[in-house]
């Protein structure tokens, strides 16, 4: 107790400057404000379900939960760090949303080389994440390309191909072939966990899709993500029935919320009957993609992707783009659209190559041999059965 | 990739009129916006959880969360066709709180022939259930009786009964004989999901009853909504414990959300005293209908409720509709009590004859025999289990 | 159906003072309201998780869900009973907010105990323990104590020393030693439902904490609570993973929470990082008192805390007094620290005394031998496996 005191008394100092709660910063709309917070709360909630949507290898569970709250952990202080530290931001609801989007994007990224790397390797890869999603953030949110700003209000591209090309990279230049040969066993509540946190995944959306607008356009934004979000639903479960017969759950949980992923980029420029459109093309080229391009891509690239991120994020990611400019077009601004594709493609190659960057340290940093066997919670936990 | 540019490009001359986000329709009032927002998310949370309070089988657990997810695509999409082609009402948040309420009709509807019929044909059940229930909703919503609206803001009579007897007739036109037979063993956890649900359900269970309510009346919705569902957490645990000694935690996690269920129709007419009481009478009624009406119908009908819908959704309705005639009497308001009861009578008798005429489609459609075992997901799914 | 009706019929008269909803009180502040409204449900949807953070010991699930809704029934009622009755409060969000408040606090407290009474005996210490909390809650809000209010606004002393307290009194006076010597093994599956209630639970605290602030201090709550969060989620691991080189799950997901119950009293007062320093010493307090001091208090008691609610919600709200005294006593605030420390340890006595009285009333009231074996569903729940 005496020691918890010294500490505690360590962190006086500390206070001087932030202590005193009228320095904080409040807006005078507490519509704005509350409504923020729940979105926030609804958020983070999403975050934690993330790690349910990855929880089913049956021998590799509790792994997948620590790896998620650690590098959750490190993004979000970091992120905090540089807008607080750096750029003096004030602390706000908006930052908050920022800081759990950072975090939530690098949850998804960790799917690609999730029970590869050391439990303490998700907080460095926290870490080295958020300045890489400061510098994403900065590229969407201020550079104009072809006289234009990228228009990605839901994420597509700021978020779900972020997610997936840094995840992919780090994957690549871990290179874990042991990956391909290792069994991946289910039991029928580790896949019933999957379905709990996809459909609750999906619920949320809308709360994720709208964070940052403005309140008189956060109703369209529901409207267009649930509609994409019905869309897939039946599309995934269509491809998955007709091509094999029998549904994967794998793929299929996965798939279904590739309307909402897509949807993202082109949220505020479709109509509902284009949006469950967008869905339904999403779910439909996720699932086709989890059947046929994932094996390919997975054996070209020499790795794993081990939970078929870039099935659903990536692809998912690039139709959000693509239709956002084919809208675009449409209507007439073919610099919008430009601005959309060019931004993608920027994206793409940015994270490919900082998430390569970071998964070779990973690679240094992780030590020899990890243990015998990937995927497992046998190393890592204390197990009490009978 | 070129066949999904080309199905992109399809859509495009959708997007001519609905568009620019400039065609939206947005309140003056954004509290009211925001807020139907944030309950939006959690009746399609709640709709969600449904699907786990139905995963109890041990061999029939995915199947559920399919069979939720495609009834209520279908009548979501069909619910908001109807509106925005054939009424053109305009897309707001109460448009989608509609369609999310439609939706979990039809999902509690299945329960009670769920495992019976083939997955695609939960979306066509959700298709045929969408024109139902705008005919009820328009009924319930416009129809005076003895001069009076009928009185259901929570939708004890709109929703439950309409779910309980609409899935009813269903299931007595599939005429599933098998599905007596057919064992439904369970495992602590097929069974703590459960538990999981009915718990989450009964937390959110304010949102859905005071969906359409004006915002001065919603914490008295609340108030009265919480108070039934403890007085059914109680009187459920009560009956159960007294008659049967040991708990059946499939009849208690049922029961105990009769109070909610009842408390629809009189949500505003009952002060939190007496809102505890009805809770009180719908959770004994409940596990009384479980444990001895359920048997006894189930072999009258000729047909399983697989899921024991009516003694929840039915039973319940039905104590909604009479304790609100019953206040209602007593504040002096017979006509109004009269519509209620009305009311009441109609939907049942409407709904079960529809919902006959839907199971005989279904039966139509199902084709043969459907598989070697009901309640199955092994046709179904790709299992990867050692 | 006709008992039914009788029974229906008798509450006839209840209505005549409260039923029309005209009597209702609302503020005229409908976004305070609204947001009361959307927090009251996060905070339920708390109590109900808080039954899964329990729910561990493979042979005692189900009996662990029940606990908690009968306990929360029992002192919602009587609660909402003395406000209305006694003290003719008004009801309104704030009332139905302690109310939940109060219940959360038993549910947390029979974690001390849970398994060794009878079911209906959790009903009693729900119903026993509504009095203690109304009576500390007006201790903790309307005792000056040094010429100072004590400060607690996310009831670190309030709701996690009362809970831990009074558990542990109760759990004292139960006496039960053969809790010491009963095996309670786990599954995968029964971890991983805590893992996914302390994930959710961690996402929802700021409802919980900022339950009562003014709509412009929410978002500074916010801030503090998961920042003491991120602290305790870091923390915890590097503890459990430095000492016992395989992180034991049932520590880590408890102590993880630490951050947040430990920030609840200096809410206020701390800036980001202060709040991260304070959740980085909760969180590795917590998982210490786990691994050291929970086996020697609990053979110095005699009697062993269950689920170990002292680790965390104990030396939790302890932590949140002293640095909430640390920072008042650095801002020279000496009376406003002296208040903070003396209502911590009037709590401290008064709950552990009134919880020793509750536990002796559960003891001669559980009546000789309860059953072979403590936590077990078996003698009180019906199965149907294979």
């Amino acid at each position: 107790m005496i020691v918890l005191f010294a500490i505690v008394l360590i962190f006086i100092p500390l206070f001087s400057g932030t202590s005193a709660a009228s320095d904080m910063t409040t807006h005078g709309d507490t519509v704005w404000e509350n409504f923020k917070f729940v979105k926030n709360i609804m958020i983070w909630l999403m975050l934690m379900l993330v790690a349910f949507l990855m929880i089913f290898i049956k021998k590799y569970e509790w792994g997948v939960a620590l790896a998620v709250l650690l590098s959750a952990a490190g993004s979000f202080v970091v992120y905090l760090a540089i807008h607080d530290l750096r750029f003096g931001d004030v602390w706000d609801q908006d930052l908050l949303l920022g800081a759990v989007i950072c975090s939530i994007t690098i949850v998804i990224a960790i799917g690609c080389f999730l029970g590869t790397v050391k439990p303490w390797q998700y907080l460095l890869a926290g870490i080295m994440f958020a300045p890489v999603y400061v510098l994403i953030e900065w590229f969407i949110g201020s550079v104009t390309l072809f006289g234009e700003l990228a228009q990605d209000p839901g994420g597509s591209i700021l978020v779900h191909m972020c997610a997936a090309y840094f995840g992919l990279g780090a994957a690549i230049a871990l290179r874990e072939k042991r990956a391909f040969d290792e069994p991946m066993y289910t039991t029928t509540h580790s896949v019933s966990f999957v379905w709990l946190a996809a459909m609750l995944l999906w619920a949320l959306w809308p709360a994720f899709v709208t964070a940052f607008l403005p309140v008189e356009l956060v109703s369209w934004g529901m409207i267009t993500c649930y509609m994409a979000g019905i869309g897939s639903v039946i599309s995934a479960w269509a491809v998955c029935h007709l091509l094999q017969k029998r549904v994967n759950p794998l793929i299929y949980t996965y798939a279904m919320l590739a309307g909402p992923v897509a949807i993202g980029a082109p949220l505020l420029m479709a109509g509902p009957w284009a949006a469950i459109l967008i869905g339904i093309v999403a779910g439909a080229a996720s699932a086709l993609c989890f059947i046929y391009l994932h094996p390919w891509l997975c054996a070209r690239l020499g790795t794993l992707d081990v939970m078929g991120v870039h099935n659903l994020h990536g692809i998912g990611g690039w139709i959000g783009a693509v239709s956002s400019a084919v809208i675009l077009l449409a209507v007439g601004a073919p610099n919008a659209a430009a601005a959309n594709m060019t931004a993608a493609a920027v994206v793409f190659v940015v994270t490919l190559v900082l998430g390569m960057v970071a998964g070779f340290i990973l690679r240094l940093t992780r030590g020899g041999i990890m243990c015998d066997h990937l995927f497992s919670d046998d190393a890592g936990f204390i197990k009490n059965e009978e």
